[in-house]
């Protein structure tokens, strides 16, 4: 199946609709769970898939060090190698190089950098990032990116903005040559149907950010990232960004905000025109003992949970919801158990992926605005401090 | 229900037959996975449910020094807390007080000892484990015995076992107090049908076993389990003490062999005339790597999986044989992924209820013995020990 978009419906500047990839459709908005090394951490493709998972991300980064991505294609694609059915987006490896890799030197052509694993030098280009991603065989690759730290002065992000920009055109045209018939290294491309998203840079400077997107929109991507938020600046300032980017992208195409956010972030770049997104935060915080509800996380260690035998949150209707309560959740916490973090992903999972239906359902009546007021009423942020 | 056990086969000293308890039917020979500390590791209810457990294992001394008996009683007891819905033995806490808690004295009374987790100072007395195990609420309790270690002197074991039948008897008038009504601390037992097993003791002597099997038959408990065993005998040697014991024992009631053990002990205890067994192994094993096939087990982090694409075991029909390739539980392990401890998990576990419902189906055919040929020919001793 061609990878496609269709609006469903608007609501303001909000959008629903439906993405259709080689491994079936994502109803946008939509929340993407993280599989950094082709696994959601704590969870089976069958939890996720009963959560209503419909795409988790793959880090290129992580399997290209590890098993490798060749490997991976030798086994038929990330797809067949990790079990996981639906569609899987990766990213292009250089987010992870720029924050975890050891010793990167950066030139116009590309980034050299040690591996965090053993040390071993390695070089990443937007070629390579291109074959990789193809020898995973992804539904949506994104093109290399380079990503300045924050905050930087704007002469930097200029700078680096016109080096991303030349980094997308050549992924593009790496991209049609593969789709000409190249191969890598002897190996086809496990995903003939993949195909490549840019990635918006220029900080927290709108004309910057404009610029970015019209050099992209100019090379006409499948969809549009924007990076390099939610990296330390204020929430405030990326809802900014992501408002003043927003319009100046394609109607017709996805619009996918990555690395964000908590629930709330989801429901605010909603309302500015975001359709997709990814982030750490539901898995990683439920390993950490932190679970997501309508009105603010529960931190499950606390002890006023001992004895407390409601379920984590009352009005969901996850696997751990219906069967498990606080008091026995906490316990498994404190002794130490992975069952508990394995329940605990399956809730916070299941409560984003619920907030994603809330949030189609109410653009889909025309309800967007009261919606986004009343989900933000309830969210205790007193508690979400805790 | 009241428990009651009915035996359906019998194949030479083997037996097949079916457990009734308050929390659902038990069939025989069965295989109790552990839940340590009220969770069976990497797993969770439904997870086990799926592999066809009908029985798992609480241990006492861990859920009554974490979160505490009483705690779980408020709860309504183990299934209530825990969610599982099906049957549960628990130990009474000797081994672990025995083999895991900090300066342990005894005296004729019970044992003085601190607690492996904090050094808190507690006290077991045969009275206490049969509260504790009245606040968990488990469908079969076991007496308090002592466990003296392998190898002791005949008249360490002889004193020993003197010592256990005298607490056998008076965990058996506890439980008597508890069902004319006796309170713990104000708090009602939580499951009335709730039963109590003895456990023979006295090493690898026949004649203390002999001793030990007549004495607790005499104060007729609803089961008779076989303590002492595997805990570094040579296999050879455990067989025998088996095959010596279950004969002592009345044939209308279960026999349950402790802590036992991998395929081929379940195997021969079964010969020999065992019902019930427990053991870590499979869950532990999982954890670090190692699954259990018909051939013997594999070590999944060996480098010659890195790019072997058959499940674990390709005769096994469980979630993780049916969707994952021996390459990715590799990757997995060698990423150091929870989920490769949940796939792992799963598989060996529904080895080993495979393997009882084999053993199970061989004994109602009558037809034990050439499978027990088989079934010890088809495992790889090599294999096992790589």
């Amino acid at each position: 199946m061609a990878f496609t978009f269709a609006l469903t419906h608007t609501d303001g500047a909000a959008r629903a609709g439906v993405v259709t990839t080689p491994h079936g459709v994502i109803e946008t908005p939509a929340f993407m769970p993280v599989g950094t090394q082709g696994a959601v951490k704590a969870l089976t493709p069958a939890l996720l898939e009963e959560a209503g998972a419909q795409v988790i991300l793959g880090n290129t980064y992580h399997l290209w060090l590890r098993p490798g991505a060749q490997l991976i294609a030798r086994r038929g694609g990330l797809h067949r190698f990790n079990g996981w059915p639906r569609a899987i987006l990766t990213d292009s490896g250089g987010f992870q190089v720029f924050s975890l890799a050891e010793r990167r030197t950066i030139d116009d052509d590309g980034v050299s950098f040690r591996s965090h694993l053993d040390g071993s030098a390695h070089r990443l280009t937007p070629e390579v990032a291109v074959d990789i991603q193809a020898c995973l065989g992804s539904d949506i690759a994104m093109v290399l990116d380079e990503c300045p730290p924050h905050p930087s002065p704007k002469e930097v992000l200029a700078r680096s903005l016109a080096l991303t920009t030349r980094w997308a055109d050549r992924c593009r045209r790496r991209l049609e040559e593969l789709r000409d018939g190249a191969r890598i290294d002897g190996l086809a491309p496990t995903n003939p149907g993949q195909v490549q998203f840019g990635i918006v840079q220029g900080g927290v400077f709108p004309d910057l950010r404009r610029e970015s997107a019209e050099a992209l929109v100019a090379l006409d991507f499948a969809g549009y990232a924007i990076g390099g938020l939610s990296v330390g600046e204020p929430n405030e300032v990326m809802y900014e960004v992501v408002g003043g980017v927003a319009p100046v992208l394609p109607p017709a195409k996805p619009r996918y905000l990555m690395g964000v956010g908590t629930p709330a972030d989801l429901v605010e770049a909603v309302a500015r025109g975001i359709d997709m997104f990814d982030c750490v935060m539901p898995t990683r915080n439920a390993r950490n003992g932190q679970l997501f509800t309508r009105v603010g996380p529960l931190n499950i260690k606390n002890a006023r949970f001992a004895e407390d035998d409601a379920p984590p949150d009352p009005e969901c209707g996850c696997y751990t919801c219906r069967h498990f309560s606080r008091a026995y959740l906490r316990h498994l916490y404190v002794a130490g158990e992975i069952t508990g973090s394995i329940l605990n992903s399956v809730h916070n999972v299941a409560f984003y992926l619920d907030t994603m239906r809330r949030i189609r359902h109410a653009i889909s009546l025309g309800t967007f605005a009261p919606f986004h007021r009343a989900f933000l009423r309830d969210l205790d942020q007193r508690a979400f401090a805790s």
